[in-house]
């Protein structure tokens, strides 16, 4: 078992420059026992934009807080909190906060697949 | 791309009794192109307990709304909102809700482990 709230995540996991005002944390790894998926959260300041992603994996997408636009193959869409959205593999995909409030939303991937300027921190301990 | 929120996912998508002051919505499943793992929320009501389960795959659970216990083999955690879970598989678990309001979570699994009720209405339709 493994668990650790938002505010908790340590400095170190922290992106805070992964792209125009957005960062992310990293709060289910595969190094905290996950074998198959990885839960992340990303957060977008006022203007904050991420860059257009095309892959071969999926995302899916839990809207926690504020507002945003989701630009899918070319097609715009709002998105608010309680949204659920699967962005299904090689679908081109950017998100844009809106409003006043930072846009933050949970995206779980499958493991291993965007990971490459990540290092778990040595002090991260299990509960349970 | 599949869009929906929790607050739109049709009657026939939630199962009101799967256990004592329990229900869950589906809200990202197979049928809508997920390859690989499945978003479902679940909602406990006041005095709401899930069963113990004990299984071959993982969970991974984020905390939206009120407060609960969660027993993970014989420990016990309090859970409040923005809180990340892993439950790594052969762990037995089980959730209570606590206090007043409703406690809310996503849980993702993957694809094909726990759908053995669940039907996808036939009116589904996807955006994008």
């Amino acid at each position: 078992m493994h668990k650790i709230n938002i505010d908790e995540v340590p400095e170190e996991s922290i992106n805070r420059v992964y792209m125009r005002g957005v960062s992310i944390k990293y709060l289910i790894v595969e190094e905290f026992g996950a074998p198959n998926f990885e839960m992340r959260y990303f957060e977008l300041q006022k203007g904050g934009k991420t860059s257009i992603d095309q892959h071969n994996y999926e995302h899916e997408v839990f809207v926690l807080r504020g507002k945003g636009k989701m630009v899918v193959k070319d097609k715009e869409f709002l998105l608010r909190p309680n949204d659920a959205i699967l962005i299904e593999s090689n679908e081109s995909h950017q998100f844009y906060q809106i409003g006043e409030d930072p846009f933050g939303f949970i995206c779980i991937v499958p493991n291993g697949v965007s990971r490459s300027k990540y290092k778990v921190p040595l002090n991260y301990k299990k509960e349970g």
